[in-house]
């Protein structure tokens, strides 16, 4: 892969092609319980993408892994509409579907000899699929929170070009369903 | 850790300490939609454990890799009830409580250089709380499935070993809720 490339993808941002603007947060909750994880209500730069309420919840699209200096394992979760699209094969992604990715450390495991299991957790990222919100960028809206913290616009510059340039071809969304 | 336990462990098993009988699947789906997921009615040899219908649809514990020979990712799903022991940190976990382990192969990812992704699926094992029917087993039966079917008996023999050596403190449960 093209160096630049991948650390555009590493650091896992956005190109900046539309105005800020705010992106409500989902109230789809599926447990009896409430959600322990942290949802917050500060939007990214550039595209004002949330922490969607409750999406720890949300059902497994992947898990990943990724090597190298982040060094992390991820989970990527979707809401209802993203699940339905994934099943159903459907591209490109309607309006409404949501993914996040959840990443933790990717770290040996204290109990069994070869085994890895995530750590500390790193960020939360969110792509939000609104397609007249977000023409400019495939109809996506990118999030990267930290603590649940947006991180930075210089990250959120990145984002869009790696998603172009490697899976435009899917709808600008790197994860399959795994089955 | 002791090569045998490792071996143990890796194959996935359990003791025989109860006698052959068979565990109902859930009902549990959590989608407007079907689940494509590989359910089964066959139980597995010694504790009759079934894939639980809808499991797929459950709620990520956490992801996992196991390197090795195995070379897998992982999601460890949960149901209702164990999700709920997780976040409130009930041990040990309530009768009812069920994990689906779905693994797949750990594959580089085509499209993204140094990530890895999930390939081709290989096993899913689940453990099933009944602290009655498996009082023997800690109160766990195991299931472990090829292709939707259960494995062997001898693979079976060894689940048991395995949990009670390594991971008796923490209810014969090996993950941990990724938050």
């Amino acid at each position: 892969m093209h160096a630049t490339l991948k650390h555009l993808a590493t650091v896992a941002a956005c190109v900046l092609l539309s105005g800020s603007s705010s992106v409500q947060s989902t109230s789809e909750i599926r447990g009896p319980f409430p959600s322990p994880a942290i949802a917050g209500d500060e939007g990214s730069p550039i595209y004002g993408v949330t922490i969607p309420a409750g999406y720890r919840q949300w059902e497994l699209v992947a898990p990943s892994h990724e090597a190298g200096s982040l060094d992390e394992l991820r989970g990527i979760l979707g809401n209802t509409l993203a699940m339905k699209a994934y099943r159903e094969a459907t591209l490109p992604f309607p309006d409404g579907a949501i993914l996040v990715k959840v990443a933790w450390k990717h770290v040996p495991s204290a109990e069994f000899s070869g085994a890895f299991v995530p750590g500390p957790a790193t960020t939360v990222q969110v792509m939000v699929k609104d397609s007249k919100k977000y023409a400019p960028t495939g109809g996506w809206g990118f999030g990267r929170f930290i603590d649940g913290k947006p991180v930075d616009e210089a990250q959120h510059k990145t984002c869009f070009a790696c998603h172009a340039a490697l899976v435009r071809g899917h709808d600008f969304v790197f994860t399959r369903y795994a089955p």
